[in-house]
């Protein structure tokens, strides 16, 4: 990206560990930092659960997030350096990413929408396993799926928790979703399914007072739901910042070849 | 096994659903039926959840088992029919099986023992990932798994839970368990262990109070565990009674190629 | 399409059964076949074998084909029915497919080209395992895989050969290929990797002499093979028929879903 | 064990590498070496195909074999040291391996039997699929497997092909076998079955001029073969010594760990 060194102003956004927090005051006196919403720039510093924080508190201002890693996995950040910050801006490439936008409708009929960078996920919250139906485009595709639960996975969250439930990771740009079981039961050797980014994905699930399920757009919980749809938030872009040499579409190829 | 007809007392048990509560009592009109501590078989009517109830029950009692399914899954269990059944009790074969021994250290440092027929299991009671070590017979061998959860199941209990995650299926008599990962998330590939009956597995839940986990001995919930020892109850033997035609060996092998 | 009845001009070309080449000659007189250079579109009469044949004939001629299914599994067929032919193709909905270009240089300096629809794929050709180095746009992602072999897979050919060796189905349309190793020895738990369409994978046959591999474009083989390149064919386009409510969309997607 | 040291007479038989023939001709001047017919143990310099080689030689003589790895892999070896072999061998724990046995009938009506330390294994002999029959005990429990091919594995054998091929890692002395397809087609979501050491496996294959499938014992090769039986061998056994600190049962075990 192009971006003049005088126009450059920061924000630094910081995760709640002394690591974290003694970094942000460093940088911010070093690179005079401002608030998120004079910023061109939000810099976080923390681990993928802060970086998912950030994202999702800037949907609506559209900044580019440049994470640095000051906790656990850091999979959407880059390494942590204390100097060096502007020139490492300057470079940046650029990564765009749709989150996942979720509808969800609870056993007492109420209607909550949420966005989902890594995933939509749907668990049994009891003992009882899920029973989840699951159409997609309006055509029924599974009629009953007895299971943990069962997700819906953006490319940049495939190498999260879809990769841990044996799911694909799927390179970014591709236009895929990954439909993903999380301990399925019956039918017992499905192993979930590679969707068009344009699909609709529809769960509903069965028996939701006997069993009942909760649903997560990324940390987002909403306990006895009864349906939830999921469907790509094309009307909403988020921008991430890499250093160049190892940029997410790097890393989730990478992923991809570690043994 | 060789009964004779005269001796046979019989108890009938049944689950909570109408169908189950209606087979009983016709069937104790039938056979006379007599008080479990009475008993000479308990005859159990219901799905898998019943007969485990009623197996942790008759622990102490060690009276034979025989189910008939008037539930769901019945994997344990033999076809409801409503007659016939002191010819297909003297014509059953035994089936005796071991229970797994679970003791759990809570975080409070209080010590709970419960007994498992199918498998013990520790699950993450919050959103975080649980972070667990595992030790067989005193050496360590994963420092610390990434995880949902993990288990130690039975072959009785391979076709059940274990299964759905991934788990493999051990005939019944060969003498293995079955250490199995939920949803491992680092090592990312683990795929769990065989290990011998004579195993002893240790679990210990690292950071048990930013990351709960709760045990489960089949249905009995242990929350807030900080160790988990878990070996073959040998002093234990359960009983459990089928039709020679569909025993629960010929089950779990049938079961192994399912399709 | 759009065709009118009067200029369909048929050719049908049959398998080497007798139940295909009945339906050739029945059909040849019903519809007045001609030869494959005139006719607007070629119908293929026999499983996926001859289908594929078929295709690789016509890839100079660009005709649109039509199989209809008289042998096995018959993933790129359409249901076999004697009548009602020139009403199917003219509802029958066009699938474009681009297929992957293989370049193989053997241990004796030769140079083979050839084009595959479903697959291109190295397998070893005696008893030592192969050794296999695998890069991916001119980077190195594996330097040794120990297999039988390795494979890339168009999303057409997903449900073909990679499907059996655990590989991904992947939707038509998305844009990706499927790298996927055969019986993978070390890294041992290596499951493959989704690539862009537009990646261009280089193996490179590590002791070719002492580990001998050939390489195969669909069922064109190529013995003791040095270096072996593989990219999507963008230059060529093959068009496939389907009736509308069954075409190969379709069917990769229920694929997915089933049990 | 205990062995005197003035009576322990060492063969030594090195595979076909200068280092192994170098450690060889060492070897025995050091220690006097005898030839085989006149050892109380063989010490076998290489990697595991020569291991296998001089275990399938002393299936009659019954020795005890000691490995050192000089090649490639070396499961079934201990670590190569030029000096204090006495004293190792003194101090070595013994694992006793029964083989599998494999009687195979060609389409010409020959019969041929082998035995097998790691594995029997079918696999096609052309590009066709491989469709095979698979009884257990004399009862059919998979009329017609479409793959590559299917294996029986040892626990000793469960880490090499088998575990290449998806099959679990089996621990010794449990008394089990791994049935395990290789490249499932159909059923494709087969994983295959464990099996009581004491299950007479039969492979039938069908269509064997059209779809002609060899089978192999460790690396004994029968082409053509029309049915294949392989039980236990319980009346061969063969002695292996390992350094007690890393013997074959903890490699397996650990290898269960390896991520």
């Amino acid at each position: 990206m192009s971006r003049s060194s005088s126009a450059l102003r920061l924000a630094f956004v910081a995760a709640a560990t002394p690591a974290a927090r003694a970094a942000k005051a460093a940088l911010e006196e070093r690179y005079n930092g401002v608030k998120s919403a004079d910023a061109d720039i939000i810099v976080a510093l923390g681990g993928d659960g802060l970086m998912l924080q950030v994202l999702h508190r800037n949907i609506k201002r559209k900044r580019p997030i440049f994470g640095m890693n000051l906790g656990t996995v850091g999979f959407l950040l880059n390494q942590y350096r204390a100097t060096g910050l502007t020139s490492r801006l300057k470079a940046a490439r650029e990564v765009t990413l749709n989150p996942l936008r979720m509808v969800a409708r609870t056993t007492r009929g109420q209607v909550r929408e949420a966005t989902a960078i890594n995933e939509v996920s749907l668990f049994r919250s009891s003992r009882q396993t899920a029973r989840i139906g699951i159409s997609v485009d309006g055509m029924e595709r599974l009629p009953e799926l007895h299971c943990d639960g069962v997700m819906v996975a953006t490319a940049a969250g495939s190498t999260a928790y879809n990769l841990s439930v044996h799911g694909p990771i799927i390179p970014l740009g591709t236009g895929l979703l990954a439909l993903t079981p999380i301990s399925a039961f019956r039918p017992r050797r499905w192993r979930g399914a590679l969707l068009s980014r344009h699909a609709k994905v529809e769960f509903t699930v069965l028996d939701p007072h006997k069993r009942p399920v909760a649903a997560a757009a990324d940390s987002i919980d909403i306990p006895n739901v009864e349906t939830v749809t999921v469907t790509e938030a094309t009307d909403i872009e988020l921008t991430l910042l890499f250093d160049p040499e190892h940029d997410l579409e790097e890393r989730i190829l990478k992923e991809q070849f570690a043994s």
